[in-house]
């Protein structure tokens, strides 16, 4: 199915839970194709996961929840304790796709919370469901929040760079940091929008510059090597990224390269923020101890079919990096926008909630 | 012809001056096949400039020359007027197609100069000739002088990071920052390299993993977005570039992404240097009045025959950026290593000269 046969982007859901299967966007196809792809086996949403069919922080979380509720479904075990290990057991194998965004934790944590709190096997199962189609409600309610608050931070005429993509195809829908971005929009200000590239998977060209070119607004592309010549030359007021992890020191785990353009906005003087739910913040582990994945080198080796490099060298390709708190101006979340210092601000943010 | 069929990178030329004729490497083949291409119209080497066959500010400035003598041979002038005319109008095409470098006017401007001193038409023709034999000899002998000044700025065991190709293949043959690299190699010490892969023509991975890998280096690549998380990870302990033209205060104007890598390296306390002959310096323009080229939007757009955008959105694809003094640690040349404050040092190193 081609893009121009069908509905609009804006109504599309990146991830959807529907007859008791999963129907995702097969995000490897855009932004030549739009095609749903439709799981019932919980090893299919493991395998999605893996190979980017879904990504970004906030989808993999329901994406993970929802893989989980598909094991349930599968569950043959007729005792709760047999249901639950049979749970455990989906749940190390979706958990072991992208081990570095807490969301996939964070979503997982919910389904065995359900499972535990049930007694029968059956109410279980109708309990995981109910839980599931209420993440992905909840997904887009709290976008909608996040934007509104962040909007605030944008002026009109803005023009926003934003890197790999935190937008509709990173969440159930909406986005985080494209979320905010809409809503700068549906707030009656004027904004337009540089995507940088993001090699090597080029989450910006293929995702970010298509939902955006897709709803009409004016967006610009440049290869992830210009960040520093647009910041120079006063192409650049503001950037907005989104988050795969946030720890409590306001340390930001994101998209490989973020950390360098925030680097390049400080020089600047340019205002650096994080949009990111409250379900992306990891308040007990350090940033110290967060394991970035490294993924495979022949993403970087290769141009679509064609080689680029030569054999046998070695090849670094972490799949994010760390962004300091001292580079970031606010992280922008649903229950209001942290300023540094953060670790207290982010303290405050958690205190309203819980 | 395939590379391995073919002799060692290390007596391969970029590009010569053979029978009358202009031979060159097809760089837009590497790494997956050596070709080798012969012009005998000057027209024909300002396509192969304008579309990448050669490269690097060294190899287009004795490319150009190369030519502008075949503009010579070409000439059917019988007066000396028409014959400075015919070169005057090769000159123009030849200068156009990359108007940043400033090595290309320096070697048309050589050979200029030549054709106005010169008597009867033979005797230019073949004084031509002479000198672009010299500025190709010259070219490799610059180049070592050059890496044997910038080895002594190289410790035993470290590891250099590079953008972009200032190799061999960026020069007639050896290079600047990787000629640096060879020389700190031949001085006895252990060196490791890690190569940015440069979107979007890729020259880190195509031209410089290539020629270090064959040369047998220890070459890593990255994707550009990592270059921060290499820095922060202490992998990184030094960082030598090329340029593309230095002016008098010491700016570097250098293939795009240049100015993010050094920002970064300074973040980090990693001295970041640049390798270039005195052809490369401009002592004239001031840093504000460079022309940065910019290239056609599809090299962003599409990996290979893939397309990996949206259409009709906007891209922003300059071919170099501004390193500001301040980031630099050192420049180093033929004639030594300029130091910060650069406008005196760099003074200095022509005042020998001249």
């Amino acid at each position: 199915m081609t893009l121009e046969n069908n509905e609009k982007q804006s109504t599309l859901k990146t991830v959807e839970w529907r007859d008791n299967k999963v129907v995702m966007i097969d995000q490897t196809k855009l932004p030549n194709q739009l095609v749903f792809v439709t799981y019932d086996d919980y090893n299919q949403v493991a395998e999605a996961i893996k190979t980017l069919v879904v990504r970004g922080a906030p989808a993999i979380g329901v994406s993970g929840a929802m893989g989980l509720a598909l094991a349930a479904l599968q569950s043959k075990s007729n005792t709760k304790e047999d249901f639950i290990s049979d749970l455990e057991k989906a749940k190390k194998i979706l958990f072991d796709t992208r081990p570095t965004a807490v969301n996939l934790a964070w979503g997982l944590d919910q389904i065995m919370e359900v499972a535990n709190e049930g007694s029968s096997i059956n109410q279980i199962k109708e309990s995981i469901i109910e839980q599931v189609k209420k993440m992905a409600e909840d997904d887009i309610r709290i976008n909608k929040t996040m934007g509104k608050n962040g909007s605030e931070l944008f002026d009109n005429n803005d023009t926003v760079m934003t890197h790999c993509n935190a937008g509709g195809l990173a969440t159930v829908g909406y986005g985080t940091a494209l979320g905010v971005i809409r809503a700068t929009r549906e707030s009656g200000k004027n904004v337009k929008v540089i995507a940088t590239e993001t090699r090597p998977i080029q989450q910006g060209s293929r995702l970010t510059a298509f939902e955006l070119k897709h709803d009409g607004f004016d967006v610009s592309l440049i290869p992830d090597t210009a960040v520093g010549y647009t910041m120079a030359n006063g192409l650049v007021n503001k950037v907005v990224v989104g988050a795969d992890r946030i720890v409590k020191t306001g340390h930001v785990f994101n998209k490989i390269g973020t950390y360098q353009v925030a680097t390049m906005a400080k020089q600047h003087g340019i205002p650096f923020y994080v949009a990111a739910p409250l379900s992306t913040f990891d308040m007990k582990t350090n940033a110290e101890d967060v394991i970035i994945e490294m993924r495979k080198g022949s993403e970087v080796t290769s141009l679509g079919d064609k080689k680029t490099a030569p054999d046998d060298i070695e090849i670094i390709n972490p799949a994010f990096d760390m962004t300091p708190p001292e580079l970031i101006s606010g992280i922008i979340t649903e229950k209001g926008i942290a300023k540094p210092p953060f670790e207290e601000s982010i303290k405050k943010l958690f205190d309203k909630d819980f």
